[in-house]
């Protein structure tokens, strides 16, 4: 058993506490900034609000006070903070890791576009903790948490199989040891940008999925059924027809297609194509498309909704895919995905219109396959 | 316009005359002995009782008996026969394609296993059509239709996007030419063999992805939901919590590892790896996990059905993914997957124990990645 400290008490940080907990692990979860009342709520009731279960009783939860008492005498570090969160993590663990060089997992998902080029967010930690200590105490590459886990069912202990990479393949050994439940299976690769990648685009091509409930919800509207709501359950909650007649050969079009796009990005930058059509890739990409917040935007898209109302419709809810279509345009733009153009990429240059210029199109399966 | 003769009023064969009517062509849907009461309500109200609409009215519908006079004048043929339907179908038009030879469109999804090996239906067709006209009358290479289309979806005018493939290249830009509307988009692909394969492939494995919902349904009850029916409408309608949280995991990692082998078998056939991940593989697999009997079947597996009573509690239903599985069992006894063996295919391995030889244990997703 070790000494493991989790950093951001968010949804999949928590979950990940519970096979931590269950495999006898001493654990601290550590709120951020942001987890004021998360952390209030597991201190005063053991339940997470937003998980809505009581946690392992073993997990001991603190606000971000308390991070240097949980940092000293930690084995390793878990960090499960917002993709913009890893900046600060980097900054708050770097004393620490100067200390004494510790194995981290960051289970967050983005990328960034430097002068560079694009980097993946365990590179992006990677960098920040060097500047930060200065090269005292070693480098530190992390180890990302890829592939397909809905949290709240990871929290449940549903059968999960995930992907663990880094450039310290020990310590993605290391964690995997740490985790394996008989229900939770890290596996590993070794295609660090790749599964990256794929995690971050997942969430940009699911937005695209999302689309087919909204149109279906506006078509079976103007047919006469009974109007959907807005709210956040009653978004993707349309009438199915028996025979599950709805708009999944629209939805299966788009899925495939961004199962290709994502071939070509990864390729382009430097990872291994098969990881997108494996567990990190399709894999993910198959269980965000049900539900969740992309799925809701892309709903609201699909209803006719521009990107600006949609974004009001939800007001306060972070999106993701707004934030990876956001670097994949600058990218574009920047002639950082190899060589592949908007031309190259039907898909994501409509997702781009629609999500970040307020198109009001949809997209259309014409354009999608041309040859 | 043309004079297109629709052999098989099942579901697909039905479909695809929307938008050959939509195109202003000459229409004749023919039943096969199978049909006998679809095309009596065809004949007598005009509505498709299992796509429970109407055909559009240009659409003339005629019993199995008035093939003949059909097929006489007809410039093309298309096949909506199931896959057993296929050699009869062969032999019936093999005097009209003596007369004169036509082009054919085949909507026949399976495999067949020939001493020689593994045998995709056009080419299955196109021998039966060989030995039936003894040559005269030329070779006849069909067009198959391949990806993913719902047929209640495509006769309601959803979008869809599909591919057509022959060894016939002329006969695959005519029948696209003939079928493009605003909603029905034909893409052409030269992989005779891979997009057929993945056809077939994706029933057997969207049963494994099944197991999934049976699994949450079992899980759900044993925790004191309400027990959900065995009927074919209940059976995927288990309840699932706010968040989304079902067994959507386990799903998505049988998802991906689907995928995964049927790039293998793909490639192991002959055909073009690509085609695995695109419309015709991951595309055509995300529609079939979307409700229909295999996923019903698959769910009942979950729910810790053995086979027979599985298939027992569907009495009627034709279950393809059995049929399927059966031809890539005994291909894999045969040695008939190149070198592949139930090792290189532990998913498939699972699924032929769980569909054929009734095993009670769901798939282990442990031992699904095992790199």
């Amino acid at each position: 058993v070790a000494r493991l400290t989790v950093i951001g008490s968010g949804m999949m940080g928590s979950a990940l506490c519970v096979p931590l907990a269950d495999r006898g692990h001493d654990v601290r979860l550590v709120g951020t900034p942001l987890d004021v009342e998360i952390v209030r709520s597991l201190q005063s009731t053991g339940r997470h609000p937003r998980l809505d279960l009581a946690l392992p009783p073993s997990v001991r939860c603190a606000p971000v006070e308390a991070l240097g008492d949980a940092a000293a005498d930690a084995d390793a570090f878990i960090l499960g903070v917002s993709s913009a969160g890893v900046h600060w993590a980097a900054e708050a663990l770097a004393p620490w890791l100067v200390e004494r060089p510790r194995p981290v997992l960051l289970l967050s998902k983005g990328l960034e576009l430097a002068p560079a080029g694009v980097r993946v967010l365990s590179d992006v930690f990677a960098d920040d903790v060097a500047r930060g200590t200065a090269g005292r105490g070693g480098p530190c590459e992390p180890v990302a948490v890829c592939g397909p886990c809905i949290a709240g069912e990871l929290a449940r202990r549903v059968p999960t199989l995930v992907v663990f990479s880094g450039r310290d393949v020990d310590a993605a050994r290391l964690f995997a040891g740490w985790l394996e439940t008989d229900y939770y299976h890290p596996r590993l690769s070794s295609d660090v940008v790749g599964v990256q990648v794929c995690a971050a685009l997942k969430n940009a091509y699911a937005m695209g999925v999302g689309i087919g409930a909204g149109l279906h919800a506006r078509h079976a509207e103007a047919a006469g059924a009974a109007p959907t709501g807005l709210g956040a359950e009653a978004l993707t909650d349309v009438p199915v027809r028996p025979g599950s007649v709805a708009m999944h050969n629209y939805e299966a079009a788009v899925f495939a297609r961004a199962v290709v796009e994502m071939v070509s990005i990864v390729s382009a930058l430097g990872g291994t194509p098969a990881t997108a059509w494996g567990l990190a890739g399709a894999g993910d990409l198959n269980v965000t498309c049900n539900g969740g917040r992309t799925g809701r935007f892309g709903a609201l898209l699909g209803r006719g909704y521009g990107a600006r109302e949609a974004r009001q419709l939800m007001a306060g809810a972070t999106l993701e895919c707004l934030e990876v279509l956001d670097v994949l345009e600058r990218s574009l733009d920047a002639r950082q995905l190899g060589a592949l153009t908007r031309r190259d990429l039907p898909l994501l240059a409509r997702l781009i219109d629609l999500g970040l210029h307020d198109a009001r199109r949809e997209v259309q399966l014409a354009e999608l396959f041309t040859e």
